[in-house]
């Protein structure tokens, strides 16, 4: 096959708010090649800025447009995938937003290819079965302690014994206000539940800030404090990693490039890796990342607060490791995250998730959710019209 | 004062090549603030996907547009430039490009602040000298090793005795080749040249096919090794530092946080630390890595294939370090980056060239070249214009 068109759909919620709640916007990525074949994508990145990543013009020899590697290529094995990741990683070296682009459209290469030969997409990573997860569903943190304990009680009271919650206002008061919040998350999960907190980057670099919050989350059982520190802060992940035996740290989801993963592994010591498959480069980069953690005993984890077709695609890269067995769930998605597929993957009776058993990534996008949703973008430079948004879906 | 606008002028030569050369377009940055105060920078990046990061719509509470950290924002001292380098860190934290727009601005603020005051930038850093530095000239391998003899003479009859080459051939033949290649490079330069190589990411994270290349490094008396890998990969910087007690390796131009480079310092054993302002965040954090280097006993050097706005830049965070003494000069840039100041910095009667001891950068970006390489940019999303092009300069 030959790659013959790259479609990019920026949907948007009518409001963006300020809140770390990444399904508000998405965009969705269409690969056509030869012979009517199709896959679909999603960038967890910006729209605008990632579009503009595909089609600018080049600023010289290894700062070219993302489009430059993909259109016109050869498509007809994982190899090919591989080859293209190296080809943008090398022609866009110097252009900081392509991992993010080209997430979404290696993913979409990797569901055309599925389609094309009725497999899932994990079947050509190489796994025999797709095992099933237990999901967390994956929350923000209330205002307020009592909002906490609602949102915690929600989740257990929709099958969830696993949450998450995050952001919010931990670390931006004192260790005893976000002591009240962790504690509140476990008397909403139960004494069974198990309760994983996410403090989005709030430390920084600053260890002993983070080291602060490390009572509270022993005395609330946590499993995991999740992303204390910016996303290349190996030594503090470290530094942190040493002084908290019984709470892991866990951390992934700003990694762009697969190193930056395994040195979050085998520098920052953590102990659960969190990939999202839309901003490392997409499912290969993951594998590679959930192989080498399998192979450090690290828990490989996916990290998804979008719609269900980056659900599917964060599951591939670990649906055959019976040994990394929860993932997240986005449990509170907006209404575009929700619409963007007309299928949606479903709990079995014992509350568990799994990779569907389904051509590519098995999700289906819903056009007429492309046009509620969708948002109008024209770039031009030096009076050419670089991109418009597909007049038809 | 108050940051009033922030203005962005996309440059380009009529025709980009794939040459891995930087100069063939620009991003240059200017910042009003109220009072009438101007200053002025340049992003080392691709100019329309780091300007669609400055505008594009809000996606969530940390994947914000860099301009929503900067306008209306307060500047009377360089704290107020950190205070605004941590608000795009925390508030585009999933805006893979935003350092890169960000570093042209946080030039531009310096540039402001020097001018306002009457003051050098170095003066603002801290350091009571601008020290002179021993200029190398950076220049392209030849597709040839007789071409590249012809250069590495051209920057001898042009007073350079220290000479960079980078990039052409290297690496895509054998090793024997690019032995051809170094020993070209020598000859051209004399006996007593410093020779520096610079081999742009060729062998990805391969240690082995890298090392090959160090006897005949060794044999033509190179100083450095640069770039073997790519930019994340520390542990194979660490792996063939070990393996190269004379040849000492350098990089970082592709750090585009300061805790990469700190990795590469701390991991990856370079002895040299290269730094572009244009894209590491600008001249606070390439500060912040001179003092670790200083510390580590690391030499620290620009990284500048642009413009003398960009090369004045990037003097300014190690111009008081007098032990640091040599500095990149772009010595054969293409006509804008040349054309892009009126003014330029020169070297004194022994060669060396230092930080102007002028208010702020020292340069004087020229509105006609702006005018003569300029290219018009629109960028609409939702039926609203995000982005013109400044019709006046």
């Amino acid at each position: 096959m030959k790659i013959e068109a790259v479609d990019f759909f920026y949907l948007a919620m009518p409001v963006i708010t300020t809140e770390a709640d990444g399904s508000q916007d998405a965009l969705l990525v269409r690969v056509t090649a030869s012979g009517g074949h199709v896959g679909w994508g999603e960038c967890e990145a910006s729209p605008l800025v990632s579009i503009a990543a595909f089609v600018t013009p080049r600023s010289h020899g290894v700062c070219r447009p993302v489009g430059d590697s993909v259109l016109g290529q050869t498509l007809d094995t994982p190899a090919d995938i591989a080859r293209l990741s190296a080809l943008v990683e090398y022609q866009s070296m110097d252009l900081l937003q392509a991992p993010h682009t080209w997430s979404g459209v290696e993913m979409a290469l990797w569901d055309l290819l599925g389609r094309a030969r009725g497999e899932p997409v994990w079947r050509l990573l190489g796994y025999a079965r797709s095992e099933p997860k237990l999901p967390y569903a994956s929350v923000l943190f209330g205002d307020n302690p009592q909002e906490t304990l609602e949102r915690a009680r929600t989740s257990r009271r929709e099958g969830f014994t696993a949450g998450k919650f995050g952001w919010g206002p931990i670390g931006r008061k004192s260790a005893r206000d976000d002591a009240d919040h962790f504690q509140a998350a476990r008397e909403g999960l139960g004494p069974d539940g198990i309760l994983l907190v996410d403090v989005g980057q709030i430390f920084g670099e600053d260890v002993e800030a983070a080291a602060a919050r490390l009572p509270a989350l022993e005395a609330a059982g946590a499993l995991w404090l999740e992303e204390p520190f910016g996303a290349n802060a190996y030594d503090a992940y470290g530094a942190l990693a040493a002084r908290s035996p019984q709470v892991k740290l866990a951390g992934g989801e700003g990694a762009h490039h697969p190193a930056m993963a395994r040195h979050l592994i085998d520098h920052g010591r953590v102990g659960f890796i969190q990939i999202d498959c839309g901003r490392i480069g997409g499912i290969g980069p993951a594998k590679a990342v959930a192989d080498h953690a399998a192979r450090r005993g690290v828990t490989f984890v996916n990290h998804t607060f979008t719609s269900h077709l980056a659900l599917s695609a964060s599951l591939q890269p670990f649906a055959g490791l019976a040994d990394h067995r929860i993932c997240e769930f986005p449990a509170k998605p907006k209404a575009l995250a929700r619409d963007l597929t007309r299928n949606h993957l479903a709990r079995d009776a014992a509350g568990r998730l799994a990779a569907p058993d389904a051509p590519g990534l098995g999700l289906e996008p819903d056009p007429a959710a492309i046009r509620r949703y969708g948002v109008d973008v024209e770039i031009k430079v030096g009076g050419r019209l670089l991109f418009q948004s597909p007049r038809h879906i």
